[in-house]
């Protein structure tokens, strides 16, 4: 059985689960304490040099980490993962747009706001995570003003990878009333067999 | 023929030059001059609403952005993209952590001391950049130290996603001196057939 090292609060931690759960797949959950530390153990940076969940344990002491590349691991031969070409590269450039403009302003005011102390210096990031996060949000609205879905014209795992951050993004202060179509879209994806909801702090 | 639209300097763009050229296709390149605006044109929010390079147009008015998803899409059924599951997730594993964890600091640091001007407040954001971006390059180094190449046991598209900005990360002020197996990683892909190097500023 496969074996996910994460933290559940973490929107990209909740993407493995989800696909697990969604595929029928069975796993064990080991949670993991980031912001006690457990991600900077020995024992935790023999699995990822990196320092950062999710880790996928495929086999025993065998792991994958970056949630994009575990989702694509466990979507291939399956639903998840498009059969042409084309529709595979549209995932992967709605996966890489997640995290390169969209996770790190989203998910980061996120965290800041849930997580730090309200005198946290950080807080002073807020202003400029909201208007680049908005732009990722903008970009998203557009798309999905014309498409039900980011690719291949079904769900797939760039649905889940930009789902679990943009449906929090209210934590993080942003207003998704502005924003209708993705309000269609967060409402497709509930309503997705076996979709559960993303734990809560 | 499939058409580049991309800035000549940015690494980003290289990796998507690099590998046409490896691949033997014939392509034309568009110059945009993104520090002129170029990419927040409405013909290029057109084609990539996200208002970046590199953007592949594989057709006529069809184009695919996001540099790792136009790697992807170039490399499927090449050497350049491996053949069993495993080896493709751990290319993408390092694809995903080149743009989540290294680019931000390593081409972003080399943005701000090629193209800024010297008394630039961002400069303000360089030691910070050293430090995370010297612990991508930490990351990098534990597995060159390991393994001749990043995934599948060969030469892949995560070698080139990873080899654009960290060949070039002295211009943003790291010394690559403290990485030997980097180095000796750098000349084995410089050693590949079709290699061409990076345009200068």
């Amino acid at each position: 059985m496969v074996s996910v090292h994460g933290m559940s609060a973490s929107g990209n931690c909740y993407k493995v689960r989800l696909l697990l759960e969604q595929l029928g797949v069975p796993y064990q959950w080991h949670e993991v304490d980031t912001l006690g530390g457990e991600t900077r153990t020995p024992e935790f940076l023999a699995m990822n040099p990196n320092g950062q969940v999710p880790v996928l344990e495929y086999e025993p002491g065998r792991c994958l980490p970056e949630s994009g590349a575990i989702l694509y691991y466990l979507a291939e031969g399956t639903p998840f993962w498009p059969v042409e070409r084309l529709a595979r590269a549209e995932t992967l450039r709605w996966m890489f747009f997640e995290q390169y403009s969209h996770e790190p302003c989203i998910a980061v005011a996120r965290f800041i706001c849930l997580f730090l102390p309200p005198d946290h210096p950080r807080r002073a990031d807020l202003p400029r995570l909201h208007v680049r996060g908005g732009e990722a949000l903008d970009v998203m609205e557009q798309h999905l003003a014309a498409h039900d879905w980011f690719a291949g014209g079904h769900y797939t795992i760039a649905d889940i990878a930009l789902f679990a951050y943009t449906h929090a993004a209210a934590d993080g202060g942003f207003d998704l009333g502005r924003f209708p179509a993705i309000g269609r879209w967060i409402a497709r994806v509930r309503a997705q067999p076996r979709w559960l909801p993303m734990p809560s702090k």
